[in-house]
C-alpha cells in the first residue's frame, strides 16, 4: 500500500504501560480507517512524557500519511499530548477560544463550575484546527507534521468513537485515496464458536481472498466483516453483495442481524415495531438481560419491568413456581425455567417473557449439573419453549455474558415469529 | 529509572493492526514485571513482517534492558517472529531438538499427528535458549540483543500467562535489580471527577514527585495509584506508606476501597461478612445494580433478588408506591425514591434496600428535570435516606453506568454503618 494509505497510532498513557487496561483505542481507529481503504501499519504506546510523544510522532511522520495520537488531552499536569505534538511540529502552543468555548459549553450543560485547571484543555499547537468533543471535556485537534496529517483525540473509547464518527470520518470522506475503493458488509451471528465458523467459512477467510472475511467474537456474538476492494466503488460493492448472498445462505441459522452488533438493539427494534410487551425473570444472570433490554432508548413503551429472582423462595413467592417443582427438579431445570417464564408473563401481563436459570460458578456445580449449565424458557402468548445450553466453565462473568446474549437471541427469535 | 529497570514489548500481528482485538499481552507483561521493580516503557505493535519486527527489536535494544516479543511463533508462513529476532541479533536460525521434542510432546498429548509445517516451530536463533510452552504448541525462546535480554513468547493470552509464570518470573527472580525498588498502593474513589481530583491532589501528581500519583477513571470509579521508587524495598514502602496516610486523610469522603476496583466486590465483602440481606428496586438502571451485585460469587447468601420496576404501574403494584406520589412528584423524585426503597425492603424482607429512579436520556428530560437527573433511596432497618445527583447528559449508557456505581457506593456506605 502507498504511504498515504497507511496510518500510525501513538497511544499515550502511563496506565497502558502499567498494565491497567489494554489499548482499546487502536482497534477502534483501525476499524474506522478500513472502509476508507486505509490501514494501520504501526502502534506505539508511550508514557505521559512530552519527549516520548514527540519522538513517536516524528518517527511515524517519516513513513505514514495519517497519525492518530490518543489520550493525554485531560486537564491535569500529566496530560502532555498537546506539548508533545507541538514539539514534533516545531511550533508553540496557543490558547484557542473555539476550544475553550467547547469546554465551557460542556460544563454549562452539566451545571458545574469549571476548575481553573481546565484552561489547559484549550491549548492547541499553532496552526492546528479544533476537533469538537460532544461527549467529554477534552477537545481534540488536527494539524500537519511534515507531509502527514495528525489527529489528536481523547483516550476514553466512548469519546474517541464519537469523534471518529463526527470529526475523522467526514475528513476521510473528503480525502479519498485514488484508485482504491472498498465496500464492506457486516453480519452478526450467535450460537457458534470462532473455530466452527472458520471451518464453515473455509477459503473465504484465506489471506488474499477478495472479498476477505474477518471475524471477532465478544460475549457470544460473532461479528463477521466482509471487505472487498476494487478499482471502482461499484465493482467493490458488487463483490461484497455477491459474497453476502452466499454468506446468508450458508449461515442463515446463526445470523441474528445485519445492522445491530448488539442483540438488545435488534430485539428492541422488533419489539417496538410490533408493540410487543416483554418481561423477564432472571436467576444466574441477575439482571443482565433486563439491563441489556433497557439499553434501548424508548423501550419503556413495551417493557414494564422484570424480576431478578435469585433465591428459590423468590422464585416461588414472586413468580409462583411451585416449591415441589424446585424440590423435585432443582432450580436449574426445564420445568422451573418453564414455570418462571409463565410466572413472569402473568405477573407483568406481557405477551413475551423470558426466564433464565443456571450455574454460573465458580461454586454450585455437580457432575450432573456442572458449572456452565443454563436453562432458558420463552413464553409467547402462553406457549412456552425451553432450551438447555452447556458452556465450558470459563468463569462466572463469561458464562453470564454468554447466557445474556443467548437470552436476547431467544427473545429476538420469538419476537420475530410473534 | 535505569535502563535495566525498563522493558519494551513488540506485539506482532496483522490482526492487532486490523482492529480485530486489542493487544491483551502487553498488560499481562506489565503486571508480571511490576513486583520485580521493572516497568514497561514502550510497546510497538507491528505487522507479521520480518523487517518490521527486526527494526522494532533493534530500536528497543538501545533503550531498555528487557524486550518481550509476543505472537508470530505459530507454524504458518506468516509467523516470522523467529526470523525477525534472528535478523536483529545478526545470527542464523537453527533447528532445536529440545524445542522439537516439546512440539512433539504437545501433539502426543492431544492424540493428533504433527503436520509437517510444525517443524518451523523448532527453529530458534543461534545461541538462544528454549522456553517451554505447557499449554500450546509454540515454544518460546530467550536470547541477547546487544545488552538487552529478549523473550519471545506466544501471543494467545492464556499461553503467554502460563509462560510468564513458569519461564519469565523465575528468570526475573534470579536477576534482581540493584539499587532500584518499587512500592505501590491503590485507592479506589467515587463521586469526584478527574479534574477535581487533580486539583485536590495538587503537586502529588507532578512529574518527578516520589511517590508519584497517577489516576484513571472508568464508569465513575477513580483509580489512584501511588508509586514510589527508592534504593531499598523498605525505603520505597515507607515512602508509599507515608503518602498513603496523607491521601487517606485528604480523600476520606471519596475512597470506597483500597483493595477492590469494583465497588460491587467491596460491597459483597461487607454484606457477606455482616450477613446483611440486601435488595434493590431499579428504574433507569434497569437491572444494572442487581447485575453488578451478582458478579460477586456466593452473594446468594444475602441477596434473594430484586425488582426492575420500569413503568409507574410496576412501581405502584409491585413496590406499593402510592399513585398519588407518582402523580404529584413524578417518578424521578425524592418521595418516589424513598417509597421504592421501602417497598423493596419490605417485599424482599431485606435489612438493606436501594432504589434508583432517573432520566438516562436521550429523551424524557425537561428544564426542571433534565437528562442526567437521578434520585437514590437507601433503606437500612426501616430508615431511609435519599440523594439527588445531576450528571451531564453524556449519553444513556454513561448516565446509567455512573448511577450504578453511585448506587453501589451508597449501599457500601450503608452496609459499613449497619
Amino acid at each position: 500500500m502507498s504511504r498515504l494509505a497507511v496510518a500510525g497510532v501513538v497511544a499515550v498513557g502511563e496506565e497502558l504501560l502499567a498494565g491497567e487496561h489494554p489499548d482499546l483505542d487502536s482497534p477502534l481507529i483501525a476499524r474506522a480507517l478500513l472502509p476508507h481503504g486505509r490501514q494501520l501499519a504501526a502502534v506505539h504506546v508511550v508514557p505521559d512524557d512530552e519527549q516520548a510523544i514527540a519522538d513517536a510522532v516524528t518517527e511515524l511522520a517519516t513513513r505514514v500519511g495519517l497519525i492518530f495520537v490518543t489520550g493525554g488531552l485531560g486537564p491535569t499536569l500529566d496530560d502532555v499530548t498537546r506539548h508533545g505534538v507541538a514539539r514534533a511540529a516545531g511550533v508553540e502552543l496557543r490558547h484557542s477560544d473555539e476550544a475553550w468555548r467547547g469546554v465551557q459549553a460542556w460544563y454549562a450543560r452539566s451545571g458545574r463550575d469549571i476548575p481553573e485547571s481546565n484552561r489547559r484543555q484549550a491549548l492547541i499547537p499553532l496552526g492546528a484546527s479544533v476537533l469538537h468533543n460532544r461527549v467529554g471535556t477534552a477537545p481534540g485537534f488536527r494539524c500537519r507534521i511534515g507531509d502527514a496529517e495528525l489527529f489528536a483525540l481523547p483516550g476514553p473509547p466512548r469519546e474517541l468513537e464519537e469523534m471518529l464518527d463526527h470529526e475523522v470520518d467526514p475528513w476521510l470522506r473528503q480525502h479519498p485515496l485514488e484508485g482504491e475503493h472498498l465496500a464492506i458488509h457486516h453480519f452478526y451471528l450467535a450460537g457458534l464458536s470462532e473455530s466452527v465458523f472458520a471451518e464453515q467459512a473455509g477459503d473465504w477467510m484465506e489471506r488474499g481472498s477478495n472479498p476477505l472475511i474477518g471475524c471477532t467474537v465478544k460475549s457470544g456474538v460473532l461479528h463477521a466483516r466482509l471487505l472487498a476492494h476494487a478499482e471502482t466503488p461499484e465493482r467493490a460493492q458488487a463483490l461484497v453483495d455477491g459474497r453476502s448472498r452466499a454468506f446468508r445462505e450458508r449461515f442463515k441459522e446463526h445470523i441474528f442481524s445485519e445492522e445491530d452488533a448488539d442483540p438488545a438493539h435488534a430485539l428492541g427494534r422488533v419489539l417496538l415495531e410490533k408493540n410487543l410487551s416483554v418481561t423477564c425473570a432472571e436467576s444466574c444472570t441477575g439482571g443482565m438481560v433486563a439491563a441489556a433490554l433497557t439499553r434501548v432508548a424508548g423501550i419503556s413503551a413495551v417493557f414494564p419491568g422484570a424480576e431478578v429472582t435469585y433465591s428459590n423462595q423468590a422464585k416461588s413467592r414472586l413468580l409462583g413456581v411451585a416449591p415441589e417443582l424446585l424440590e423435585r427438579h432443582g432450580a436449574v431445570s426445564a420445568p422451573v425455567a418453564e414455570a418462571m417464564a409463565r410466572g413472569a408473563a402473568q405477573r407483568y401481563g406481557a405477551r413475551l417473557a423470558l426466564s433464565v436459570t443456571g450455574i454460573a460458578g465458580p461454586g454450585g456445580g455437580s457432575s450432573e449439573k456442572p458449572v456452565g449449565l443454563v436453562w432458558f424458557g420463552v413464553c409467547l402468548d402462553g406457549e412456552v419453549r425451553t432450551l438447555e445450553r452447556r458452556w465450558p466453565p470459563a468463569g462466572r462473568e463469561r458464562v453470564r455474558a454468554w447466557a445474556t446474549t443467548q437470552a436476547l437471541v431467544l427473545l429476538l427469535e420469538a419476537a420475530r415469529r410473534a
